[in-house]
């Protein structure tokens, strides 16, 4: 949906496609030709009329060669806007190719938190070569974000925060926003402390500024406020804060001390990485970090090879079962037309069935706990569905084939179909039973295994129906 | 991943997975129990227990007799909160079961945008019955949002927003704040608007508090902050705001004058709904608005019916082929072991590739106009990935079977995969360039069109490694 990257001067209005009429108009070939020609002046053009974001974009689609030449021809204050709208994996692309006081240059200046996450994804000799190049300051902070686990709201966090002392008034709380706010990433949520800097809610830069100056923070502060331990799962907390609409989480340590806050704004990227993941597993492929168009044949090839090649293993399955049925098979050749269309279905009523549970899974609207609930419930979902399909196959067998093969089909579908939806939704909630992420049930999986019992099935109730 | 609901008094902490596991100690059954004896005062209990954000999730997977119980036990405040987290399909849900005090009540004191979208999706006989209990400011507000088109940002935008003129200083805007902020929805981002009321702007609560209380807003003021009319699609704006990391974004009429602002948390949403769409699309279901638990089972059946229906009926296309191959089919039964792992191979190849560029198309990391690079890009990919897949399937049918089924299923199978990977890849692209919604092409529309073709091109290849 990146069309609607509006053209600065084009005035957002109007229809919305209309902007995305402009856009095609306004080919992105140019730059592409910019680059190409190594053309310095027009690409100096080309970036002076494009937002810090629509830069980022093109520096994400383009080689490691373009993007650097492209990063470098930027100003240091824009430079350092677009390489924070960045991904860790293009970070990375871009930090390479930087001489080295540059290079230190940009790495200094990195929020904590981003600085954090590039060099968990980078490899060891990066972020060594990273770290050597920090001021003290911000390689205690980094270091201290790199302690903690992977995917944990610490790696996520911004430590730079302003904390305001329970006994000051509303004024004395401005005053130290004032004096801190600056280095902070966020003053909007100001998470209040005791004495011991322990957590005891928070506050917002709205009220402090809405309430009587003399009021003390204690009262107008809300002590209910969410809050998670740096050690906590980010996807989590990330949901968290959409459940409870706040712009800023804090994050506090094992004796409930503030550490940080979790912005909405990281926030927000989290769950749309996890989508991303959650999107790529379902159709049965590795997640892997970096932009579509800029990875590699070989890249896209490596995502999906494995879950190919362990899919093609459990299709050997059908083999086998077909090799069993080989004598009604050989008997009743017109047994092997609707092979496809049944397995075919079968797989549908299944990836539908899966998919559902998995989404369910990941907005919270369904728990493992409701298991037995679930699988009844699409267990007659699954019955409905055969029955209408198995009608039309009658239909449609009867017409193409003859009456006898299409009541095989008719009566396997009804429960291949049961027996798909139950499947492929309950599989998803025990996977997050026993800790493996649900979203491994991808849509592939379900359909291959649904397919060898879809099989057995239909054979079974084509032997009984030609009294083999 | 609602599991982390953490209840009230058990600290936030340690390792995720602790909660995770006194969450599944803490069961709902409690809850379900307490509703089906109309236990009041347990009910009670278990309210004051539990935070908004709880009760609301409660209320979005009870049926509407219980879900009326537990909100009209809420205390007023407290009431409206949880209201405000309900999904409009929820809110109705509820209101339904109201008497008309509280129904006007709650109705009244919405915001703006919440009860657009709440009648919106509305049957129209209860939209009347709204909009008529409505004071005449609220209504207004209501019907104003109500005349922006469905899925545009109007219906999204909160209207009650603070602007500021750019002539003041910061210690002037900070006074129009502390005067109007109380009613607004979010006051950290601030337009400036000139004397007729035309958008040049916005500026951060941050900057007028950070900033001398003399310094001109038209200095602290960024320019250059995106703005979307009021027209645009909603969800187009909502990937503007993450791309750009602002917490709210300025909405204008056609003549650029400030109504309104989108913000961050219904941005959040709005992408939430748009992804949890767009999966179930990709796997071939109707998209619906309500919670996966509160769903009946002819609820579920009919978000998924008239795919399945579609599918099986292109799904006779492979009856249609396989009749035509129905000599070759006979005189080599064998080859009939293979159609499953094959067309299911084909399928999975093309259903991943589809899944790739849906997403890329989604996140804006792809544009219809790179169809063809996609298109040669993913064919090699494709190529790749048949041929690693051939040499496991030549060696597992050789072994099952014999070497020129082998050979046979081998060859197509680099050929199926080739052509999956790059229709499943370029069909979403042409979809959106014609104006249809990419995630219509779902990995069961590719896996089943695959089917078909990829027949073809065994019976083909088998033709002519038996010479038949």
């Amino acid at each position: 949906m990146r069309d609607h990257v509006y053209p600065r001067g084009i005035p957002l209005g109007g229809d919305w496609r209309e902007y995305v009429a402009a856009m095609a108009a306004q080919p992105t070939e140019t730059l592409r030709d910019l680059l190409e020609d190594n053309d310095l002046p027009g690409l100096q053009g080309w970036l002076a009329e494009h937002q810090p974001y629509e830069v980022a974009d093109e520096i994400a689609r383009a080689d490691a060669v373009h993007a650097v030449l492209l990063f470098r021809l930027l100003d240091k204050e824009r430079a350092l806007t677009v390489f924070e709208e960045l991904d860790p994996t293009d970070q990375q692309k871009v930090l390479s190719g930087l001489r080295e006081p540059a290079f230190r240059d940009v790495v200094e200046r990195m929020a904590p938190d981003d600085r954090a996450r590039l060099l968990g994804e980078a490899p060891a000799k990066f972020a060594r070569h990273v770290l050597a190049g920090l001021s003290p300051r911000e390689r205690e902070y980094t270091a201290a974000l790199l302690g903690y686990p992977e995917h944990s709201v610490g790696r996520y966090m911004t430590p730079e925060t302003v904390a305001v002392r329970h006994h000051m008034s509303a004024d004395e709380a401005l005053a130290v926003v004032r004096r801190k706010g600056a280095d902070a990433e966020t003053v909007y949520t100001l998470p209040v402390i005791d004495d011991r800097r322990c957590f005891l809610g928070t506050v917002s830069l709205r009220d402090l500024v809405l309430s009587a100056p003399e009021s003390p923070v204690a009262e107008i502060a809300d002590a209910d406020a969410p809050q998670v331990r740096a050690t906590a799962d980010v996807e989590e907390a990330a949901r968290l804060m959409q459940d409870t609409n706040v712009l800023a989480l804090p994050v506090t340590d094992s004796e409930n001390r503030v550490l940080g806050l979790l912005t909405i704004d990281d926030a927000f990227e989290v769950i749309e990485a996890a989508d991303t993941e959650d999107i790529a597993r379902q159709s049965g492929s590795t997640p892997w970090a970096g932009h579509y168009m800029s990875a590699s044949v070989v890249e896209l090839a490596r995502a999906r090879a494995v879950w190919l090649l362990l899919l093609i293993l459990a299709a050997t399955l059908t083999v086998n079962v077909l090799q069993v049925f080989e004598d009604t098979l050989a008997s009743v050749t017109a047994l092997a037309l609707f092979i496809p269309l049944l397995v075919g279905t079968g797989g549908n009523a299944g990836a539908q069935a899966a998919t559902a549970a998995v989404r369910a899974l990941a907005v919270g609207e369904v728990r493992t706990r409701d298991v037995l609930r679930v699988a009844w419930r699409e267990c007659r979902v699954g019955l409905v569905l055969g029955a209408m399909l198995a009608a039309v196959a009658l239909v449609i067998g009867t017409l193409l084939v003859d009456v006898t093969v299409a009541a095989s089909v008719a009566v396997s579908l009804v429960a291949v179909c049961a027996w798909a939806a139950t499947i492929g939704s309950t599989m998803p909630l025990l996977a997050k039973r026993v800790g493996i992420d649900p979203a491994v049930i991808s849509a592939p999986l379900v359909t291959t295994l649904v397919d060898a019992t879809g099989l057995i099935i239909y054979f079974l109730v084509a032997r009984l129906v030609f009294g083999l």
